[in-house]
């Protein structure tokens, strides 16, 4: 597993990137690549969701309760982070979920989901490390493929993280 | 839920269809459309699955072992079946399986795999009966949305039964 592994990442480009997203990039950032903690939805987690899709603030009862829903599934449901320590902002996320099939002998297949890095730290292959840190955890626990689904203009990065494009998502909505 | 609901199905155009296919039309069926059983090993389950992919013969202990393991699961995994009755055999097939977000406001999103209609029973709309079991399990469980990916030449089918494409699958295998 990548847990809690810090990043020491020296940027160069630095001047440019500040001056586009306000981030202070001259100075070596430590990022901590880790799993979702209970604490993070002080650190911004929910607000980071909020740039990939609706999702209202959560109070912090509900957002335990779904944290302990989901710890409860141990391997087979696992949210990876990413926290800029120098600031204890969750700045980049992504899920993957195993499912059990009868298909393949019973094999397994991993689903990656709700991946974003935040607006003001793309361009520093945050996600790519995100992308690693679930694929790795699939195969770890077996997993014979992991899919995920993305839009169109999505599409380059993921073929730069080994991804293929193989069918089309459908969707019905309920609400 | 629409478990253990006999479908007494009259058929027309019953004689071209038993000529292509060899299944006697020429009389009412009785489709029972259900969840699966462990006793479904012995009812060409499994044989039904190799017409969707890759899927060897399993045993009757890591059959029940799957079974259990997805059974415990609750409402969070749930595999449909259509059992002929008059044959005993399982000719369509879907699942679902619910994944708990913290986005949409801690929602929950329906995730159907795995749907296969024999060969033999196509063009009686038993694949629409599947996708009607799952997505209304996952609508009578909270979801927001139901998704599933397929290939373009399936792509219609899902339209008649009420999806939209959205996005584009990606995958990665590791075997």
């Amino acid at each position: 597993m990548q847990t809690g592994v810090p990043l020491n990442e020296a940027h160069t480009e630095a001047s440019s990137r500040e001056m586009q997203t306000g981030v202070p990039l001259n100075k070596a950032h430590d990022f901590q690549v880790r799993k979702l903690e209970v604490s993070d939805n002080s650190k911004g987690f929910v607000e980071l969701l909020q740039q990939l899709t609706v999702c209202d603030a959560i109070s912090d009862e509900n957002f335990e309760a779904r944290f302990q829903e989901l710890r409860s599934l141990g391997d087979d449901h696992v949210i990876c982070v990413i926290e800029d320590t120098s600031c204890g902002k969750i700045i980049a996320t992504g899920s993957v979920f195993i499912e059990k099939k009868f298909v393949r002998n019973c094999g397994k297949a991993g689903h990656i989901e709700d991946v974003v890095v935040d607006r003001d730290y793309r361009g520093m292959q945050l996600g790519k490390k995100v992308l690693s840190f679930l694929t790795d955890h699939a195969r770890s626990v077996g997993c014979y493929k992991v899919i995920l689904d993305c839009s169109n203009e999505n599409k380059a990065f993921y073929e730069k993280c080994g991804f293929k494009q193989k069918e089309i998502q459908m969707a019905k909505y309920f609400i």
